[in-house]
């Protein structure tokens, strides 16, 4: 077995919300940290790892279209798979560390937000201190002798031997992030699968042509689970569309469905049909 | 003239590309930063701000995910003013550093990012380090005493005494930020507006509920220029959509357009009328 071929990378460093989905998807022991999502998806598409695990949607660490740019205009890979990761941040510190005792709390400046509620409740003079992510400031806190304070994962305190002294301490109570196994090739036919499309409209800004779009997918009775408009790379003014739509992309009626979308559009690009989380 | 009540809030620190927007916007001298969008949001809400500036697309230090989810769920303020930004890097070092002495690159992940190019060309051995924002990089290489260079902003460079090196050194050629003002109410009628409106369809998933929206501006003959659906908060499955569409929702067609979609929706908020950017 060729280890090289076999690796799969992720968004580090250890002990992200990314690592968290990649141990979730995998129990492989040949996991690659990469230092941005591009550098992930790029080690795809040029062979140096078997697989990626990407954030896509409401992530910590990094940006939807981040994720949809490079898959759309600079690499050909392909989305696998889905896996949503539940976001539950936790106040950790070194061993005995006491509440009253902290003078710093260092996080993401997102995670951060995300506990305001709890900040203001519990640390309400205690200054704040970004990092570039929470596993960054977990590490930072167990390196230091100060009597500071990181919020992170539940894996980063373990990686780095912090104690949890307050536990799921984020304002939403449902907070999530999907993650996508990215490949060279897509998901096989069979499972239960979205398709991910990207396209351009030939006239922009006019409603009348993303409607001809959605008119089509009424007619095939498709299901579009998501629709997002960014502005194309290069050219102001020019969008293009990124569509979820259930079903996968070989299966007779979605397949038809592509055929006439790929008619009334100027660019289109199919990201890959990939098996849903459940 | 009170001071408080005329002061305009920002996504801070001194340096980013949040001030640069405030300073193209007003000459006044009273801005504020503040560390968090969710902060500016909450401080113009309250009072304790008469304007907020936050980036709404695109941007390097922050999320049009938090701005527009803070304005539907949490905060009763409106868009204003659009301010689109040149995003332009640039190398910045202590005076009389020459790029070969070099040791360590500290930016934003995204700025990062977005010059790898230039860093494969140019520091292909160097190795990078995250912080929080471009400005922080920026002001941790000005109070080093080691080799160290940033990559930020000219008005970054300016403020903390840095040299620019190397300029306009990010990838795209294209790459811009929008932000917007914010206040209490939106832009009066006269002026080129767009407004901004968040909706759920009623039913979810459906492409014929959204297929609704979109002819009822076909029937108006009204331009959208962005469509994005979120995950509505709290509702796991339930969907929100944002539109950006031309006109002012005082305007005749506009207003009648925006009440066939009330009847059309389980939920429309407006979120303000705003002046575009020329």
């Amino acid at each position: 077995m060729n280890k090289e071929k076999d690796s799969i990378g992720y968004l580090g460093p250890q002990g992200t919300f990314s690592q968290q989905a990649a141990l979730q998807y995998t129990d492989q022991k040949n996991l690659v940290a990469f230092p941005t999502i591009a550098d992930v998806l790029e080690a795809v598409d040029q062979g140096k790892v078997h697989k990626g695990i990407v954030p896509i949607e409401n992530s910590i660490e990094g940006t939807v279209n981040m994720t949809l740019d490079m898959m759309v205009f600079d690499v050909d890979v392909k989305l696998q798979k889905e896996i949503v990761i539940p976001i539950e941040h936790h106040l950790l510190v070194q061993k005995g560390t006491p509440i009253e005792k902290i003078q710093k709390v260092f996080s993401h400046p997102q995670a951060l937000g995300q506990c305001r509620k709890f900040l203001h409740q519990y640390l309400p003079h205690v200054p704040v201190v970004f990092s570039s992510s929470t596993a960054e400031a977990v590490k930072l806190v167990s390196e230091s002798t100060q009597p500071w304070a990181a919020i992170g994962t539940a894996l980063s305190g373990e990686l780095y031997g912090l104690q949890r002294i307050y536990s799921h301490i984020q304002d939403q109570t449902v907070n999530e992030t999907r993650f996508m196994v990215v490949g060279k090739k897509d998901a096989p036919l069979g499972k239960t699968c979205k398709t991910s499309i990207a396209f351009s409209t030939k006239e922009t800004h006019k409603p009348g042509e993303l409607y001809k779009i959605l008119n089509i997918l009424a007619l095939w009775e498709i299901n579009m689970t998501k629709i997002v408009s960014r502005p194309a790379k290069n050219k102001l003014g020019q969008y293009i569309f990124f569509l979820d739509l259930e079903g996968h992309r070989e299966e007779d009626l979605l397949q038809e469905a592509l055929g006439m979308i790929q008619r009334k559009t100027s660019f289109l690009k199919i990201l890959g049909s990939y098996e849903i989380f459940q």
